[in-house]
């Protein structure tokens, strides 16, 4: 019989990478970012990587808070009622003038134009560093683990229950940039719209800097695991190699299945405009 | 000889309430409303509170970027060559116009003045919220704390090494709000004054929020802490007159300690005057 944490690490990474996508979440395929970094890491039999997110920035409109006095406290960042995204990307790329065709309304004068009531609903800019959560055969590797990655400055990492390492950063942009008027549907922004060209700027150094501690955490995880195995574990060569073929696949994959959609895209338009 | 725990265990208390001041942190005192919480922990044989913050706001000039592109990134809110803090309170009574007499220049158009440069020093306006960190006795401790806590909705929090359990939530302001001009030592904010005064506003939600929170985990470790030994603890009552009498004597302390530093600070300025 299968030892059960080999049992779940084949689930997981059959899951990652099932026929039906690569990925089960909303986005539908795993960061590019996170792709070196799961594979080194699942490489070691004692180690799997269940959930990640490379970083993002993300604009959301937060839900109504009409009933916010029947409950304790003030909603804050809800989903809620009406609650929805702006915009949400993890491609850098994608950051600059996101707001362009969004109609927003700038320099609104918020403290005196509404009063800022306990049921406003603001509009909240978020960037979002690299997580990764990573499930452990045992406490030791998960120590290790640990140990590895605060002493990179993923200071707000820790181990949960069953040896699940949490490997957090603390590099964030949350900035309230504007309130939603439901009867308007308008969002109004706090100030004017070179602002948001100050967060782009903000957000992409933050990216970089991201990038910068994600490869730092990768050679120290590369070199933990050297010191553990010298003798079980691939030359660096050989890694690459396998690494580079199995990723071209991997992104070959995914670039048929998107244009697969964009193409079913275009004639459900097509569809739509003749009819 | 006594048990290695339990020696840390009294050392830290007695430093928490060494007669030469309540707490070695640089604030001084330990935040008021961490008391309650902290004192529920400590009555418990397998844990200890090692440091604690209820949650503050503070608005942080960066320091000089000079030399980032000798190193691999971008320094992002690092302190460095002259980085210092506009203000920081743990009081959410003097949030409001912490601003009035900082001599900010409002309405920057900060994208046009300098084209924002890699090494713009900016100012960032945070509010962090409740960070507990707790040593406990034994793994199984550290893993009920934990579990007590994620269902509180402290979903950042994590067993580190030794047992510490560091107990974390993700209500959070982080806001660039202006840049820095060292050459005429200015803060040039992005934004009209009256965005502080929303920044105010969300960010005494967010200690309200912080507060409910806070009690919420009170609450649910009180309750753990009774189905472990519903016959070695203290009574509700006999707990709360207790905790009473001990708050209100350590308040005391405090106060006096406080007045007397006031008292002395007043003789200094009047001898300074005089002089």
């Amino acid at each position: 019989m299968q030892d059960p944490f080999d049992q779940k690490k084949s689930q997981i990474l059959k899951d990652i990478y099932d026929s039906e996508g690569p990925d089960a979440s909303p986005k539908g395929t795993i960061d590019e970012l996170c792709i070196p970094i799961m594979e080194l890491i699942n490489t070691n039999k004692d180690m799997v990587t269940t959930s990640s997110c490379s970083g993002r920035v993300s604009v959301f409109v937060e839900g109504s808070k009409g009933d916010y006095q029947d409950k304790n406290g003030v909603k804050i960042g809800a989903k809620g009622d009406g609650g929805h995204w702006l915009f949400v990307t993890h491609d850098e790329n994608e950051v600059p003038n996101w707001w362009i065709d969004k109609s927003l309304v700038f320099n609104t004068s918020a403290a005196t134009r509404e009063g800022l009531r306990d049921d406003t609903r603001y509009i909240l800019y978020k960037f979002e560093p690299l997580i990764l959560h990573v499930k452990c055969r045992n406490r030791e590797t998960a120590q290790k683990l640990y140990t590895t990655a605060m002493g990179c400055g993923f200071r707000e990492s820790g181990i949960g229950t069953n040896n699940l390492v949490g490997i957090r950063i603390s590099i964030k942009l949350d900035v309230p940039i504007g309130l939603y008027d439901a009867s308007t549907e308008k969002c109004h922004m706090f100030m004017a719209e070179d602002y948001l060209s100050v967060l782009t700027k903000l957000s992409l150094d933050r990216f970089k800097e991201n990038r910068r501690k994600l490869q730092q955490l990768y050679d120290a995880i590369e070199h933990s695991l050297k010191e553990d195995s010298p003798t079980k574990k691939e030359s660096k060569q050989e890694r690459a190699n396998r690494m580079m073929e199995e990723g071209l696949a991997r992104r070959e994959t995914v670039r048929l299945r998107k244009q697969q959609e964009k193409e079913l895209k275009q004639k459900l338009a097509d569809a739509a405009v003749s009819n």
